[in-house]
C-alpha cells in the first residue's frame, strides 16, 4: 500500500505533515510518497532517520521517498485556476501518481477546492457521478457520523443529494465497518414533507432507494448518534461544520473564563483535568485525520489545514483502509440498482 | 402597556405560563391578557393570587386578565390550515386583540408557523416586507447575535434576505441598543464571490444598502462575537439554532459522563459548580424569552416550546421593550432608501 501525501499544505507546514508521514510508516507500515519541495522535504525528512531506522517492527527508511514539485496551489487561491495552470504543483503531481498507479491513496491538507479540481482532472469521476464531494465525520454521543457534502458543492439538485447518499453510505461501511448505516436527510422538521424545495425532492429519491433511509432529521439530530450518514447541500454542510467548531471552541472559552474566576473553582479544574481531557480526545476531529473526498475515481482524504501529525497519520490509515476495503466499488454497485439517476456528468 | 399572553402553548402548560404572566406583571408593572380556556386560566391564576396583591410596588390583582377561547391550534397541526379553521383559537383571538388595538404585542409558546400565520391573517405584514420571519438570539463570546430567519421562511430570493437584515437591524437597536449594528451574510468563505446563487444575489444588494454590512460571515463567526446580525434563508437559520442547542448539550453530557468517572473529579466537579452555572446562565435561551416575529404589523414574540416561567416573563419584557422603541417604525424608515426593493407582498 503505497500513499502520496501532499506535504506542502496545512497551516502547521511541511515539518509536521512530515512527522505524521514518518508515524503512519512505523506504526502501519504502509509506504508513503512525500509531494513537495525537494530540499524541504529532505530536511524534514533528516530528522526522522533515527525514529524510521528504529520503528519496533524493524527500519522502514525504505518506505519513504520523496517526489520533488517546484508548485503550491495557495489556499487563497482559486482552485480551478491553480490547479489548471500549476502543472508542477504537489497537489496536482499526487493525483497524477494515483491515476498512473504509482500510489493508492492521496492525502492532502491543502487548499480543499484544489484538492477536488486536481482530483478530477486527473483521475476523474466515478462512472454515474455527478457530483463528487466532501464528507465530514462528526463525534456523537455513540458513533461517528458521516455528513456529506461538507463544503464543495453549494447549489445542489434532489439527484446530488440522493448521489451523496450513496457514496457516504459506502464510505460508513467502508470505514466504520457499519453494514446498514442509516441515512437521515437534514431538514428543518421530521416530516416528508418539510424542508426546502431541494429536500422535498431528494426524500422522493431516498424513500425509493436502496439506501437503509430513516427520513428528514434535524439539526438537534448531528450528535446524538441515532443516524450513520446525513446528507446535506455543501452549503448548509459546511455551515455545520464550522459552526460546531466554533461553538465547541466558544463554549471552552466561556468554561475557561468562568473557572479562572475564583480559587476554588481553579482547584475544581485541576482534580477534573482527566475528563476534559477525555472530552477531548473523543470530539478531536484528528481521530479520523480528515473527510474523504467521494466521487472521484480513486481514493482521497482531504484534512483540515490544521492538522497536527496525529490527523496526518490517521488520514494515510483511513486512506488505506478506503482502498482496502475496496470502497469505490461498493459505490459503484449500488448506483446501479437506481438506474435512471446514474446519469452522465452534467446531464443531471 | 398591555400584552396578550397565547397561554395555552408550551411543553410546560399552562400553569408554567401564566407564573410567567404573573411575574412579568409584578416586576415590569405591564398590563397581561391571558388568551385560552377559561376554568383552566381561572384555577391557574388562582393560585397566583397572593403574589400578585403583595407585589413590592403593590396590588397588581388588576394587571392580569382573561379572555376565553375555546380553540387551541395544536403543535402538530398544519399552521394554516389550523389557524384558517379555528377561529376561536387562543392564538388567532390574540392577534385580533393586537390588530383591534386592545393589546399592544402578543407572546406565545405554541406553534410557531401558527404564530406567524394567525399574525399574517389578523394584522397583516408591514408595508413593504415580503415575507415576515423569526429572528433567533444566539450568545457569543460578547453580546448576544441577532440571526435572521430561523424557520419560517425556507426558500428565499435575495430581496428577501436584504429585508431579513433590515428588520433584524431594527431589532438589534431596539432591543440592545446597537445604534449600527455589524450585519453579517452567512455564507461559507469570506470572500463576497463564495456562497450559493442565493448569497451572492443577496451579498449584492446589502453591499449597495444603507445597513452597516461587514460581508460574509460564515458558521464559525456565530459564537465569536464579531457580528450583530447575522442573515440566512429560514433552512439554514433553523439547522443552525437546533444544532447549536443539540451540540451545547452532547457536550453537556459528554463532559457529565466523564466526570462521574472517578472520585477526583466528582469532587471536582463539586468545586467548579458555580462556574458551570454561570456559563449555563451565559447561554441561557431564556433571558431574551424568544425570538420575535419580524415583519408584521405589530409586534409578536416566539417562544421556544419549552419555556419556563422566567421565559415567557421575559419575553413579554421585550415584547414591550420593541413597542416602546418603536421598532416596526424603524424597519419602514430604513426601507425607504432602498425604495426599489420595497416592492408589494408577493411582487418579489
Amino acid at each position: 500500500m503505497r500513499i502520496a501525501l501532499d506535504a506542502m499544505g496545512g497551516d502547521y507546514g511541511s515539518q509536521e505533515l512530515v512527522a505524521g508521514a514518518v508515524q503512519a510508516v512505523c506504526e502501519f507500515g504502509h509506504q508513503v510518497v512525500l509531494l513537495g519541495d525537494r530540499q524541504v522535504l529532505q530536511e524534514a525528512l533528516a530528522r526522522h532517520r533515527a525514529q524510521l531506522d528504529g520503528c519496533p517492527s524493524g527500519s522502514r527508511l525504505n518506505h519513504i521517498s520523496i517526489v520533488p514539485t517546484t508548485q503550491v496551489v495557495g489556499m487563497d487561491e482559486s482552485p480551478m485556476e491553480g490547479v489548471r495552470r500549476k502543472k508542477d504543483s504537489s497537489i496536482r503531481v499526487a493525483f497524477q501518481l494515483l491515476h498512473q498507479g504509482e500510489v493508492q491513496g492521496v492525502v492532502s491538507a491543502g487548499n480543499s477546492g484544489a484538492t477536488l479540481a486536481a482530483a478530477v482532472k486527473e483521475v476523474g469521476r466515478l462512472q454515474g457521478i455527478s457530483r463528487p464531494g466532501i464528507a465530514g465525520i462528526f463525534p456523537t454521543l455513540k458513533k461517528p457520523l458521516v455528513v456529506m457534502d461538507v463544503g464543495a458543492n453549494v447549489d445542489c439538485r434532489p439527484q446530488h443529494l440522493y448521489q451523496f447518499a450513496v457514496m457516504a453510505t459506502a464510505f460508513s461501511r467502508a470505514l466504520f465497518g457499519i453494514e446498514e448505516p442509516r441515512v437521515g436527510l437534514l431538514s428543518i422538521g421530521e416530516e416528508g414533507g418539510k424542508g426546502n424545495a431541494l429536500v422535498k425532492g431528494a426524500h422522493d429519491l431516498l424513500s425509493h432507494s436502496v439506501l437503509r433511509y430513516i427520513g428528514n432529521v434535524e439539526g438537534r439530530d448531528f450528535f446524538r448518534g441515532e443516524v450513520d450518514v446525513m446528507v446535506c447541500d455543501g452549503f448548509v454542510g459546511n455551515i455545520c461544520l464550522k459552526l460546531s467548531e466554533g461553538l465547541a471552541e466558544a463554549l471552552v472559552a466561556m468554561l475557561r473564563e468562568e473557572l479562572s474566576k475564583s480559587l476554588t473553582s481553579k482547584v475544581g479544574y485541576l482534580l477534573t483535568k482527566t475528563a476534559y481531557a477525555n472530552l477531548r480526545r473523543r470530539t478531536d476531529y484528528a481521530e479520523y485525520g480528515g473527510g474523504p473526498l467521494l466521487g472521484v475515481d480513486g481514493t482521497g482524504i482531504i484534512c483540515h489545514g490544521r492538522s497536527n501529525a496525529t490527523a496526518i497519520k490517521n488520514a494515510i490509515r483511513v486512506a488505506a483502509e478506503l482502498v482496502q476495503n475496496k470502497m469505490n466499488d461498493r459505490i459503484l454497485e449500488m448506483l446501479v440498482p437506481a438506474e435512471p439517476l446514474s446519469v452522465a456528468p452534467d446531464g443531471v
